[in-house]
């Protein structure tokens, strides 16, 4: 096959856990588009196609090589229109950019928080010293005190979904009464932290529990192809 | 004229100051349809239109009675469908349940906080009485109580603006490159404040302030109708 998703993995290469890989996988499956999963440790991002990008998802789609998951989701509905809409409408392509930036700025800075050590200790070797170097010039602070910061963003964890949990009174998905990509964006934060650690981060009852077991249910149950840490 | 919205206001009948009621201002101006506002405190809210609503917005629209911001603007959707879209697609109708989401969980809380002393002072004392009794019921302590809480709401409000960051990254508003109802959502709660309390929300320099703005000039200067306070 030419299409070719490129994956981000740690030591267990049956196991992608990039959220922003997550985002593509469903938005291909949205589209009903079969693809080859590429997997690959962090280290060698930088090699594949010839340099072509420093951070997953990249897709190699026949000739088309396109990289950013935001950016690939628009590229596949520009190229593959007649399947089912991914944004559905020009205002939700647009609106769905604030839900990547709700979901960048408050769900990724605390799950980051809680999972970094799992993240770690999933990795090969050499993608530990490539994680560790890369985010610990992020945060500004030890990996060992990024994770001391987890257990009081757990704690919090659950307020912070108060906008997801207003919006489910109304419909069962971001998409309304069916997914969009702005779904697949929240979706990946989650299923991020489902795959690489055992702890909860979602709680029996909450409607945003619920709608997340409808996303994992999705395209065959895609999300579930890859079990729980 | 047969189309009437009816307008929160204190002891100042020309400073309508609701933002549920600006979305709706601005979702009418939006559709280019000429209304009268008709200024009511608090307490008048339960006499008009023989008991239709116990909250603002209200809009009489000829024989109908629409109320919530949001059914509005999806009945004005629905009725002046040649006229700008308030949407521009079903996602974005789905999508912005999330913005109000938002809105409604993350901006208005803090700002309810920082301007709540303003709020009262600016009222009737009918209204005074009322708004004591329904605030101190709402958040389970005395408008003093809540109030004290300003400053450090204050403090942190530039924090929770990041994910319009985000977005104004890639477009100059949430409905992209001209505004949608999503804007008109946010919007109401930085002119709530605006018109309200003379405290700082937004600081010159942030693209959040340049939006607002850019919101504020939208059709024919309708949010400088009413100044600073």
């Amino acid at each position: 096959m030419s299409r070719k998703l490129y994956s981000l993995c740690g030591s267990d290469r049956t196991r992608p856990f990039s959220p922003h890989v997550w985002k593509t996988k469903m938005s291909l499956a949205h589209k009903g588009l079969d693809f080859d999963v590429v997997p690959i440790g962090f280290t060698e991002i930088p090699g594949v196609e010839d340099g072509a990008t420093t951070l997953v998802p990249l897709l190699r789609d026949g000739e088309r090589l396109v990289k950013d998951s935001f950016d690939i989701a628009l590229y596949l509905e520009e190229t593959y229109p007649d399947r089912p809409l991914l944004f559905a409408g020009k205002g939700a392509k647009a609106t769905a950019r604030f839900v990547e930036g709700w979901s960048q700025t408050t769900l990724h800075p605390a799950i980051a928080r809680i999972i970094i050590q799992d993240i770690h200790d999933s990795l090969d070797p050499v993608d530990q010293a490539y994680f560790r170097q890369s985010r610990e010039k992020r945060f500004g602070m030890s990996l060992e005190a990024v994770a001391e910061g987890g257990p009081a963003a757990l704690a919090t964890f659950a307020e912070k979904l108060e906008p997801l949990r207003h919006m489910l009174k109304f419909q069962d998905f971001l998409g309304g009464a069916e997914p969009l990509f702005a779904d697949y964006i929240v979706f990946g934060a989650f299923q991020w932290a489902r795959i690489v650690s055992p702890q909860s981060l979602l709680q029996p009852g909450d409607p945003v529990t619920d709608w997340f077991e409808r996303c994992l249910d999705l395209h065959g149950g895609l999300g579930r192809t890859v079990t729980a840490a």
